[in-house]
């Protein structure tokens, strides 16, 4: 969900620092707009909001790894001269019932596939370690023009379908059959918790 | 262990993409200068990088924060203003074992205590949330000048001592009494690994 390479600069905001009440206001704006093509980036980090605010769990998002190479202290440490590097990990995780969470979101244009070509080796190398060390690794999967539909996924099946190098993207059927559906709503806005409970935990 | 107030830059770096051979090029130079007043951060992120290594658990440091307000896209996404935010939860995160992991870093100068101001109300309120939801939650302590003792010292201790509010200092018999001491070595530099073990998975 970085988006600098194409020319959107990435406000990063930490979850904690920004007031309630500003994300609320931006969550009915969001509304009117459903379904006309939003942000997965904003619909989580709206999500994880709510979770953190019924204490239901814990995840955030990395912040966007920023190269500092000069600072200007004469007028209170500003940012003069900087780059963006690549997330080598992925961009959430958290806790859950005391299990540890990671997971990296994607959103796709494309109708009838997902291309795994913006999933770098590093991310595969860092979601094995996660699943070595009984983590809960996963992709959540974005079909903007296939309705908004957004769909979680097992991190090993990914790695094995990346891994294998047939083919340089997943089938949205497949994603479709082994994936699983997350309800989109108003709050949270996209309920990948309870998916989580359903597919880890066994739970309804 | 973030630095920019005093006016040092702190160049974020992903640990995945430095090569290790930089890595052990640095562990060198820093063992002829143990004992001399090293850098927790340092040691802690080799530490890291020792333990991804062997595969003994996966645990990263967090990007610092950074506020982008100006990007120059005419020299390739060079970032020309922005300013660094306050980490709103800790410095490190990860998983062992399934669990969740989290922890925050801190060095003192002062020999008989350890000053609570530079924790944030957010961090406090971050370790609440992951220990309501059954997360490994401490913090790394180091002495610098009790010959860098350095101890794990659980969350909860701190939370507690933090709200009270009769001290401003944690006296540093007591983090002797109720902390960890974690060894220093070569590698791993900080073997604080082996003290999660000793104090929340009962093993030796």
């Amino acid at each position: 969900m970085i988006k600098y390479p194409n020319g959107k600069v990435v406000k990063e905001k930490s979850p904690v620092s920004e007031t309630s009440s500003k994300k609320k206001v931006s969550a009915k704006l969001h509304l009117s707009a459903m379904n006309r093509g939003m942000d997965l980036e904003e619909d989580i980090n709206l999500s994880n909001e709510y979770y953190k605010e019924h204490d239901l769990c814990l995840i955030t998002k990395r912040p966007t790894p920023i190269n500092v190479v000069k600072v200007d202290y004469s007028k209170g440490a500003i940012i003069t001269n900087a780059y963006f590097e690549k997330q080598s990990t992925t961009d959430y995780n958290g806790v859950y019932k005391g299990k540890y969470i990671d997971f990296e979101a994607k959103s796709t244009q494309i109708k009838t596939s997902f291309p795994l070509a913006n999933i770098t080796p590093h991310q595969i190398a860092h979601l094995k370690g996660v699943l070595r060390h009984k983590g809960i690794a996963f992709f959540i999967i974005e079909f903007v023009k296939n309705n908004e539909e957004t769909y979680l996924l097992d991190a090993s099946y990914i790695i094995e379908f990346y891994e294998k190098k047939e083919r340089a993207s997943i089938p949205y059927k497949d994603i479709v059959k082994y994936g699983h559906k997350i309800k989109r709503g108003y709050a949270p806005r996209l309920d990948y918790l309870k998916v989580i409970d359903e597919v880890y935990f066994n739970e309804k």
